[in-house]
């Protein structure tokens, strides 16, 4: 039998149902497919059409002379079947059902069918009545929307509006997804397949999933409890309140299960659960760009003093640990910073410093790093301070500490600094609790050391 | 003597130490007059200088031949006095005073000699150790950033930075603010004598306030309950926890105090207390646009069936009613709906709604509004859906059910039609969770009904 990887390294792809006209899904998954980048080939297939955005058009599959490992298909629920059992004949590895039509109105036996003649042929199916699957490493966008950029996220997505939110948002911010996939019924690949996938992914430095309910004698725990030892885990899980239980059953048709102990369950095994889009982002931009540090000790550096206590409030209410700054730092701090400057925890260097004078308190804090016992270091930037991110850069490759950004109200100053900043993979955060709330997320997984 | 409202209403100013070097608070004071667009009489006031961005530079305050109301100071600490005694009988009414070097590094004396100065003329102060005020009702911007959109948010802000970030979303986002007021030492006008003008300013419709601390018999507690008799208030009031007070002293030497009391004052008097920044802007932003609905029964209306549970749980924990749909408004939709549609709340249009879905079925909830009793109707538009804003301004100009809007995962599609919203002056949120919180903060207001 084929495998999950079978597809997502798919060289040769047929779009079948293929089209001309920009309101069809035909014409949007081969359209991203091309937009996308991939590299291999890719066979329009329409038998109406001669060709399709200049690319020749076959009336079937069996048109097609060479071999192809997988196939979209975009054709009438009515159709799915025949296609599947040709594209089986063919020796297609893996079909990406976008088709509607199936058991999510009823037609269960329809659905049925599907499983049947791939496992004949060994092939394997995403879907159907779903959105795709982008996978980054492989330049293969066939889904919406077009996302390019090659990142470390791998994500599984119930709901692709919010899967393509996390994924745009990486995007903007040049942070990219190694993986977006949005698997509709599920009738034969489910989230574990991609959890399992994603642990021995190189390209994968966080797994994040969004689901509506967990079925029984999936493996879904047991496969998120050996992710979780391996890489962060996110998980954003709607269903929390009675409301939403009854939501998410008319939805997705799930059972969104006892809330409580699902909180318990990802506490237990160090996963992080999200508690909304923006967290959910947030946790999986930090984990992609940073590894746990050592410990909840953090570093609070700021140019805004009242930014370094709402940073200080929300590190306190979520188990980060803003320890006095030891008198080893203090005397030469005292000495190179200027005397408005408070030297303590939060390190605030006050409203008029440069990135000179961030330069100087941070030397001294990579110098004492060992000393001073900080895991991480928050380098608050509030308004614009030009020459910001290279003070930061010094810092990440200095190494001796791990290094989070929050830059605020620095209008178009920020905006360029934050670019060159993301661009040499700091996480930079729009405000300093956004910044704490993901540490403190981060510093709950529970990664195994390799032996 | 004279008030407030001569500062925010000065018709000619006097940049006292305007300078020609950008690294100068003189010169970004001067520019940013200008560049607010500043409609009065300008004097740059500067010995050395001829002229100063095109315009004549003065000696002194007493060269100037005509009257002068106000005067931005930026001259060093040991000569505030002086300028102010010059000012005192210039006839000047107001002087915001940038300089620091006073109380805030122990010069007490020095700080209280210029109060009575002022005193003998009838002047008054803002400062000193202070980023100033921009008004832009005046389009008066002595301060920095330079933010021009008119808007209805009157923050006034302890901390310059947070201030910053607040009015440059609103400027982002074009809802502006009418004024942003960053106080320093407080010497003279303080928080409350804002709060008192912001209630009888027409401009402002939702008072924004930044604070570390409240002096005893200063007034604000009077001052803000009176307030969100009228206007919704929003507070930010960082100090929450053990950590963030001692960050508290040690910044503004003020006292956090009790901050479970200050919630339960809060709650008391329908005064909204802000988490963070994210959430202080987003309740500035909706209490600017969208007056308290009558009730908080909210109706869903997505194509994100996810979005939608999202929006469901943040609703139901912070109470916000997901009221079911009656039966009155479900038969009109299924009749108008296609059959995968989900009729209930939240009315889920699902993945493929186009703009007509959405008019058909915001059509129908306008017509029964009266009957169905939903105070606010949230519109969740997951995906690029071109025509929404259309759509969206429709339902306000109906104006038979508030209106506010999240969209996310729709691309550059998304970034055209939201700020299309934003100019109709339509709420909208970048996630469903951050427009419900904000919806919940805005119920909880206790606006006294106009006689």
């Amino acid at each position: 039998m084929y495998t999950l990887r079978d597809i997502l390294y798919a060289s040769s792809i047929a779009v079948v149902g293929a089209s001309g006209k920009p309101s069809k899904m035909g014409h949007k998954l081969l359209n991203n497919l091309i937009e996308g980048g991939f590299q291999g080939k890719i066979y329009p297939i329409n038998p109406k059409e001669p060709e399709l955005m200049g690319l020749p058009c076959y009336k079937s599959l069996s048109d097609v002379e060479g071999s192809i490992d997988l196939i979209v298909v975009c054709v009438p629920a009515a159709a799915v079947a025949g296609t599947l059992r040709e594209a089986g004949k063919k020796g297609v590895k893996g079909a990406i059902i976008i088709s509607g039509g199936f058991r999510e109105i009823g037609n269960d036996d329809m659905e049925a069918e599907l499983l049947s003649i791939a496992r004949e042929y060994g092939m394997r199916i995403i879907g159907p009545n779903c959105q795709g699957i982008n996978y980054t490493a492989n330049q293969m966008c066939a889904t919406w929307p077009v996302v390019i950029t090659q990142g470390a996220i791998g994500l599984v997505t119930q709901s692709g509006t919010i899967g393509a939110e996390i994924e745009l948002r990486a995007e903007a911010e040049g942070i990219g997804v190694t993986c977006f996939a949005a698997l509709g019924n599920k009738l034969d690949i489910t989230e574990v397949d991609f959890i399992n996938f994603f642990v021995e992914d190189p390209h994968v430095k966080v797994i994040a999933l969004n689901i509506e309910g967990i079925a029984k004698g999936s493996g879904f725990q047991e496969a998120v409890i050996k992710a979780a030892k391996k890489k962060p885990v996110v998980i954003l899980k709607p269903g929390r309140t009675a409301k939403g239980q009854v939501a998410v059953a008319s939805h997705t048709k799930s059972l969104a299960g006892n809330d409580a102990l699902f909180s318990v369950f990802c506490k237990k095994y160090g996963i992080i659960r999200a508690n909304d889009i923006t967290e959910m982002y947030d946790c999986c931009k930090l984990a992609a760009m940073l590894p746990c540090p050592p410990n909840n000790k953090l570093l609070i550096m700021t140019s805004s003093g009242g930014s370094g206590i709402l940073a200080t409030d929300t590190a306190d209410e979520n188990g980060v640990d803003i320890m006095p700054l030891s008198e080893t730092a203090k005397a030469p701090l005292r000495d190179s910073l200027p005397s408005q400057c408070v030297i303590s925890n939060p390190l605030d260097l006050t409203g008029d410093a440069t990135s000179e004078r961030y330069g100087d308190a941070s030397d001294i804090i990579c110098q004492y790093a060992d000393k001073l016992g900080y895991g991480t270091l928050l380098m608050i930037y509030g308004d614009p301070i030009p020459g910001a991110a290279e003070v930061a850069q010094k810092v990440k490759e200095d190494g001796r500490i791990s290094l989070i950004v929050s830059y605020l109200g620095g209008g178009s100053v920020q905006a360029a600094e934050v670019a060159e900043m993301s661009a040499a993979g700091i996480p930079v955060f729009p405000t300093p609790e956004r910044a704490v709330k993901a540490l403190s997320h981060l510093l709950d997984t529970k990664i195994e050391k390799e032996a």
